[in-house]
């Protein structure tokens, strides 16, 4: 019964079951799925349940798995495996498919090298749309992705593109040399996979060439593949804007510690850099003692500042990531920010200003509380604006500056400005 | 020159030339792009840059515009417009075309309906593949997506489908009846634009049929849209997060007034949360006039508090958005972060004692510290966890939770729990 319902199942679906499986449940699972659907399955499952497949196979059925699927998801199954263990696998496969692997296997895996595929359809110059029709009925169940056809030169060269739908509209006798789109988007070996999806979600895209410094066609991306580039990237930047990494619960091995251990590092950093808030504290502790009620404008005051610095921050970092924004935009967006930040500086100084008038009864307060407010905010909305682009000028990752880092910082520049300015009103506060 | 230098250009950097135009400059430039060009530029555009070119264009050349847009981006150009305008344009189309427009506007924007084009190739179930391919043939210039054929029965109920790979690698007098996947991935009218992606995504597809309650096909939605959708969703999530909402400061009108409406509620409902922590401290102001040493620790308890809460919370809502967590994994899930929380917890609670010891020189305050930080991120740890799950399952989007509303929380509650455990040490304080 079961295997009539698994084979009812898409690959997806296998593979998100046995994601919810243990490793002896899918012990029973594993010899009772068809092959060739492991084998697509395989390339959706996370690294620990690839493993434990992999070593409940015999030769023979690694060597049908290895022969179903593409060379770009293979790529991924061994690149993280031991040396003498990949080594094994590639053995199974035909000789020239090994060492496509194992070029796929040199590149940078965040690099449009590491992740294309080389199943792609390429033709000569001279053939006609018929011909170009048989080669693709031919080589059709091997191809990852046959809707876009490139055209190559004899030493490999791209030189232009034709999509399935002209060549099927096409005269059989046309020459495809006639029909071709010369100039072809195409990316560079090592681009960044994140600019590689930009290319394919700006240009709406199935596929975009791979090519080297020679302008030789080497591989293919394919539309799918960007998209879990792009659900990637964006869980990326939003654990760094949240100070943490990835963590796979599933993976059975001491994750709990080494999940403390990935977290722990940026929370004791971050924890050092609050030191220097209670520091500011520590060199105003006389005025502390002789007006307590500042003390109660603290949180709001750091609070408010983050808040406002964060919301600064998160559309830089998220217009960088898309490229919405880019750094020549640091100038007009900051002027923007600037104005933004002046008028909602305002609004919360007031508010903060009023509620300490009223709370505490002191007109004063009510001003250097206000004040601190207003400075604090139009100080958050400068770093939070500009640090994004600074770090991104300098190569670093925008994100990781975000939400708790610039907090942090903004804590205790908020601080100091709240104390200095309470001192400088000092006689008017008691 | 100018034109020439048009011709060469894709229709998406001719939308990226006029994003950064203005006005004006746009007036000079649209008189001498193609028209069929911009009609591909146009839907790219935002909205204020697609308003400012419908209004510089004849009817005769809107119309066609028009006519070389595809469905589901002429729904996205029409959508924001006042009903007026709007009757007007459609009233320069085919009549059948306006009446599937106007059908598509009644989708709620953010559903399948809203997202689906109606340029699909379906044909007849008895139909043969060379049938078929002449049927595509006659029809490609048009639709938006050729590489999947839809199978539908006389009344459009939703038979099976069949990709261009199968059919030009099929003999061309074989029945469509015989080749069909009859179990076929759709999605219906009004399931979330989130959900599509997740679909698309999950099975790799390039398209995905939509459907009514009768099953009967009402368009298609392309993986190239479905792209939009997830950086779309993403900016959301990371926007929420900090607390903000989308601005464009390429609109003209009155967007720095626009803008700071749009981010001043956030602040001003989170100020008034943080004054909670300040009301704190105002009931433990004793303690804080006894031990003034004990607010040099409040940042650090409160930032660490919030930044741990963050992680945890960054964690789930980015698990939800993305399907890796469900409703049902709240337990494995909170009893996973409570584990690593309590190793998180120990060692910053370790660190800051000591560095309470030895900065104040007082044994019994690195204790209250240390276990103050202790209790604050397994607490901050706990709601961080919880707070998404709870949300989710009430249908408010967990992503609102975060960040800044956690960190205000956490604030006050840290303090509280700080301040506790000070009273409760305090005759060993002094
Ligand atoms: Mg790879
Ligand atoms: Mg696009
Ligand atoms: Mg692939
Ligand atoms: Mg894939
Ligand atoms: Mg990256
Ligand atoms: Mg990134
Ligand atoms: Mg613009
Ligand atoms: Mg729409
Ligand atoms: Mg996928
Ligand atoms: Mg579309
Ligand atoms: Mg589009
Ligand atoms: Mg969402
Ligand atoms: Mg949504």
């Amino acid at each position: 019964i079961l295997k009539v319902l698994l084979k009812d199942l898409y690959a997806a679906d296998i593979a998100e079951l046995i994601d919810e499986l243990s490793k002896d449940e899918i012990k029973v699972l594993i010899p009772i799925i068809p092959v060739d659907k492991l084998a697509y399955s395989l390339a959706e499952l996370d690294f620990d349940d690839k493993h434990t497949i992999l070593n409940l196979l015999a030769p023979k059925e690694l060597k049908i798995i290895l022969d179903n699927m593409y060379a770009d998801d293979i790529a991924d199954l061994l690149g993280p495996l031991s040396i003498g263990k990949s080594k094994e696998l590639l053995k199974l496969m035909k000789k020239e498919d090994a060492e496509q692997i194992q070029n796929l296997l040199g590149y940078d895996e965040d690099s449009a090298g590491g992740i294309m595929t080389t199943e792609y359809i390429a033709i000569k110059e001279g053939k006609t749309v018929r011909d170009a029709l048989n080669i693709i009925r031919d080589i059709a169940r091997e191809a990852e992705m046959i809707y876009y056809i490139y055209v190559v030169s004899q030493t490999k060269e791209l030189m232009g593109v034709l999509s399935m739908r002209e060549l099927i509209t096409a005269s059989p006798e046309a020459r495809i040399k006639d029909l071709i789109q010369k100039k072809v988007i195409n990316v560079r070996l090592d681009l960044d996979q994140e600019e590689v999806a930009r290319i394919i979600s700006k240009y709406d895209l199935l596929a975009v060439p791979v090519v080297n410094h020679k302008k030789q066609l080497l591989g293919i991306i394919t539309v799918d593949d960007i998209i879990d580039v792009i659900e990637e990237e964006a869980t990326e930047d939003i654990y760094k804007m949240a100070a943490t990494t990835e963590v796979d619960f599933d993976d059975e091995n001491n994750t709990i510690v080494k999940a403390s251990l990935k977290r722990s590092p940026w929370l004791i950093v971050l924890l050092f850099a609050s030191i220097l808030s209670g520091s500011v504290i520590d060199v105003f502790s006389d005025l502390l003692n002789t007006v307590v009620a500042l003390a109660l404008f603290m949180p709001t005051l750091a609070g408010t500042g983050g808040n406002a610095g964060t919301q600064s921050l998160a559309i830089v970092v998220r217009g960088l990531a898309t490229g919405d924004l880019n750094t020549k935009d640091l100038r007009e967006h900051l002027f923007n920010e600037v104005k933004v930040g002046s008028l909602v500086a305002t609004i919360c100084g007031l508010i903060i200003g009023l509620v300490a008038l009223v709370w505490q009864g002191n007109y004063m307060l009510g001003v250097v509380v206000g004040l601190a407010m207003f400075c604090n905010i139009l100080s958050a909305t400068f770093v939070g604006t500009t640090t994004p682009f600074i770090l991104n000028y300098l190569g670093i990752d925008p994100a990781v500056a975000a939400g708790p880092f610039i907090t942090t910082v903004i804590d205790a520049s908020g601080l100091f400005i709240y104390f200095s300015l309470a001192r400088l009103f000092l006689p008017y506060l008691t």
